[in-house]
């Protein structure tokens, strides 16, 4: 973390007692753009309740909804560690002390960017509670540091669009450039979580260090396709564009049904279906809600039938990544 | 050729005695977008005069500006070939008759596009001839066809900024799908062209037919940078975007002087720098006219030390595509 220079000031009478956050889950990799771009939805995500103390230092009171697989020590604990890191920057981490309530209100290991959303809840929390001293951009490297805590890589595709909001571009991954880019109104996510476990890691190991060029080619022609349709509002362009031809292949053998999930999905008029993130979690791309709702619906039911249980959420694209909710809501 | 279905008549009361058209030269590639990017320029262009005549069939009359090079056969020439083709799909093979003119002002093997200028204008200039019966988007597919007799494949990346003008975009090349990308108003091309021999088929053939996924990942990261710098108008995006981890390491090899041209461009102020095509010519890209210009002259005398002589063209992206011109100017 010596990348990260931090020449700000915590104004010690803006700093509020306490703060509660929600930050969004997200859907990485859109479909055709592997390791560079990302979506927030509205829902699931997880929550943060952070209270001031006066004794120094960070401490986890409780983690609710994570069926103890997190850890409580504040060291260990990602978002404690982050938040442990930015109070060091900041010069403060001798003076204020903080406790954390988290709450899960997803489930880890999904490919919703479940450690995203706690890590982003967490530095925005923290950084509300000093007064906000730091931008989002500011806060951003940060939360790449605690996916590297948590997931063993600093990939930013998706805590980018958990902590910016919107459909958000990596366009450089060594020196973080990221760009947000527009998100046509109609555009829904109908997300169906399998409950079948898919580590990230065992889904990043399958995928070969090479490609073939012409592959590469109709992939980026896709990204460019779909990078054009969110501009235009054109969702038939989108949806002609979201198709990944070189990853979905290699992970799809990792979550049963997965081509009749997609079968089922276009049938009900969906734009595009593929893998959120590493999976095990889907996504139907669609335009309007009603589409998403049925096409999650029928695959859900498909994979009753299958007996395979699985959560569903059907959400527009978040636009504001995480968000100060009301403490007594 | 048989997938192109045409359903259209020509209005013999709309026909034209005679058509003068210049086509624009095109820098396919855009520096990062292999194979699905490119945009054209007004300068240099190819120009075609189309007189229409009693004696059905299509005949050239005469090729100016290719040194000899191009043949006058109307079945070998790609120009008649496509009238051809065209007329025949028209079913007015047998009673119409056009003789030809070709003006080449640019040089062949240039890596500008010079098939593809010379095909759309003589494409354009048949069906301006005729009254226009087709759309530019019906066109596209007799364009790619010309490309594929000059070269042996039909790729659009050329054609495509040739026939729609601007930016465009191959987001799908096997079932053709372009889309027109907007252009920044300031955005400038300064090309070189040294007078070296590249052939095209031989600069493909440098090309791996495997790419680490990694490097494609940074490729696609800077072509969606690209496209949204375009609807952006954001210069400094389209800068840090058009690089090119993948192609011009290998075809860097067959420009002599390259990365030193690389570093004027730069240093003069150039957003970017590059091949064109498959090169030799090489392309900087700039915000406004006065860089661009400033970075050919430079390295024209750059390259007049190492005793290669060279071409320059200094245009802004040509919106139009094709154009009618007056026939006694």
């Amino acid at each position: 973390m010596n990348e990260i220079k931090l020449d700000k000031k915590v104004n010690f009478d803006n700093i509020k007692d306490k703060v509660r956050v929600f930050a969004p889950a997200t859907v990485a990799n859109m479909i055709c753009g592997f390791d560079i771009l990302g979506f927030a939805v509205n829902e699931p995500g997880d929550e943060v309740k952070m209270y001031r103390v006066a004794e120094p230092g960070v401490r986890i009171r409780s983690i609710a909804g994570d069926d103890g697989r997190l850890p409580l020590d504040a060291d260990r604990n990602t978002v404690s560690a982050c938040v442990k890191m930015l109070l060091s920057d900041l010069g403060v981490a001798d003076t204020i002390g903080v406790e954390i309530e988290l709450i899960k209100h997803m489930p880890i290991g999904s490919g919703l960017g479940s450690s995203s959303a706690s890590t982003v809840a967490g530095l925005y929390a923290i950084n509300a509670l000093l007064g906000a001293p730091l931008t989002k951009e500011e806060l951003m490297p940060y939360c790449v540091e605690g996916e590297r805590l948590a997931c063993g890589h600093g990939h930013a595709d998706n805590v980018a669009p958990a902590l910016m909001g919107g459909v958000t571009l990596i366009r450089g991954q060594e020196a973080l450039d990221i760009v947000k880019l527009p998100v046509p109104g109609e555009l829904y996510a109908g997300i169906v979580f399998p409950q079948v476990d898919v580590p990230t890691r065992d889904a990043r190991q399958l995928i070969k260090d090479k490609v073939l060029l012409k592959d590469a080619v109709v992939q980026w022609g896709n990204i460019a396709g779909l990078i054009a349709g969110l501009f235009q509002n054109d969702y038939d362009l989108i949806g002609r564009s979201m198709q990944d031809v070189l990853i979905e292949p290699t992970r799809a053998i990792l979550i049963p049904e997965f081509y009749e999930m997609k079968r089922i999905a276009l049938e009900c008029g969906a734009l595009s279906f593929g893998i959120s993130g590493s999976g095990p979690s889907v996504v139907a791309i669609s335009r309007g809600a009603d589409i998403a709702r049925v096409a999650t619906a029928k695959i859900k039911e498909h994979l009753s039938s299958k007996e395979i249980d699985s959560y569903q959420y059907v959400s527009a694209v978040n636009v504001e990544g995480p968000r100060l909710l009301d403490f007594d809501a």
